[in-house]
């Protein structure tokens, strides 16, 4: 099995890496900036190095293209080019609407969209286990999942250690608006509101505790990624934000109401909630 | 060295524990479930496990009192009561203007707040080393600060290897409306908003990323506890949620505007607030 990575950060990097290691596939990668490309090829994520697509897809049976969101189109549709007839080629973009959108009508195609990562990025941090366990979501158009090339890439993925969930585009940009888009938007403006705190009592800006640090664990994820995720998802994150902000406000209510019974009720139904999506 | 211990559950428990093991002092505990009293000293957090607290404080140098916001103030009172003119005593209370406002004339008395803690509860969790490296607040009366009680105490909780930071309760409150209860507000109505979300596919309840998992894991946090805790700090929490949602209206406006300027400058300040909060 030959596998291209074009764009070998910390998922492409870890897209090689897996499937050297736990596929035993031979693995081309390329990557626009010649230092990540070294890294990769020095940590031994790849086994060649490749100056030009065409070189890095020749004679590959599936391509992944795990390039920040921004360029993500360009890059698939220069793949796509250049790519054989027999080369399933996927994406590992967190929005799923625009790609499946353009490139949907071609049977080579299926987007997807690994739910893993770190806040730590490059092929420095890259590791073949980084799938293991993880769901990996895969948009393809509804008459390609008995292909033979969409079994591939399921199958390619799924030897990787992670857990392939086939779901309408659509579906999945709402459904990450609101578990992982949200999820950075509020550790974003817990951030800046924590430090001003911090700030306003005039102590040093280390006395935080434990459970700050985890829910801003994602705050500032690299910005030259996430505005275009943002950007790419705006519809649907702008109405997640709003029924967030909704359910805020509700509390704020029953606090300046000193209204116990609907205080207890909002942390009821959350805990609730978190048994249910992590206790499942 | 005795020190008595009221309340034995997690935090309790943990005080209990790190004043044997790192200061080998006597510890008596007391608790008003018999259940808890005894896993406490089956687990060897205590000494003695006592009925009453009188027979608690008895000889005590140092008493903390470390039963849920709600049963705080009568607690402490009570302890007050039967204490010794020599001994110190403290809570460990999530907010601290009550308490100190009640308590602040009473020299012994010295308001505390250790910022630690698991999304665990109970004897069953409690360990000698939960403080170690936490910031542990206090709220003495301005003129108690060089006090040999305060010192006595100081060094006590230096001695469980926590970094004590003297603050008045007002600032205190203040400050963990933002870094302590705002994130559990977040993550309450964020977990919320994720089941709904993964419901509205029809999916499996499973199917969540570890963003959600970390910015959540505070989420529903015990109720009987956390609803007296909101209640007592509802002001200070309301004006922090109301200024946390103006943020998110703002980030929505960049969204809605397609504005990737404002988008990425809101992504920078949190990074740049991470960085200064946790890293520094």
């Amino acid at each position: 099995m030959r596998v291209a990575v074009i764009g070998v950060g910390l998922i492409g990097g870890s897209i090689a890496s897996a499937a050297r290691e736990r596929l035993g596939a031979s693995v081309s990668g390329m990557d626009r900036d010649p230092a990540v490309l070294e890294v990769a090829l020095r940590r031994g994520l790849i086994d060649r190095a490749c100056q030009s697509l065409v070189d890095a897809v020749d004679g590959a049976q599936a391509a992944f293209v795990a390039v920040p969101v921004g360029g993500l189109s360009a890059t698939v549709r220069a793949t796509l080019e250049v790519a054989g007839d027999d080369c399933v080629v996927s994406d590992v973009g967190s929005t799923k609407r625009a790609v499946t959108e353009a490139f949907g009508a071609d049977a080579r195609f299926v987007g997807g969209h690994p739910l893993a990562g770190t806040e730590l990025s490059g092929p420095e941090h890259a590791r073949a286990d980084l799938f293991a366990g993880a769901t990996w979501y895969l948009t393809p158009a509804a008459d390609s999942l008995s292909s033979e090339l969409f079994g591939r890439l399921r199958a390619l993925i799924e030897g990787m250690g992670a857990r392939v969930e086939a779901i309408d585009a659509e579906d999945h940009d709402r459904l990450v608006a609101s578990i992982s888009h949200l999820p950075h938007v509020l550790a974003n403006a817990l951030v800046c509101e924590a430090r001003a705190a911090v700030l306003a009592t005039g102590r040093g800006l280390s006395a935080t505790g434990p459970s700050l640090r985890d829910a801003t664990r994602v705050a500032g994820a690299p910005g030259a990624i996430w505005t275009d995720i943002y950007l790419q998802n705006a519809d649907l994150l702008a109405a997640a934000i709003e029924r967030a902000v909704a359910s805020l406000e509700q509390f704020r209510g029953a606090l300046e109401a000193s209204d116990a019974e609907r205080i207890a009720a909002f942390n009821e139904a959350a805990a609730a909630a978190r048994r249910e999506l992590f206790s499942s």
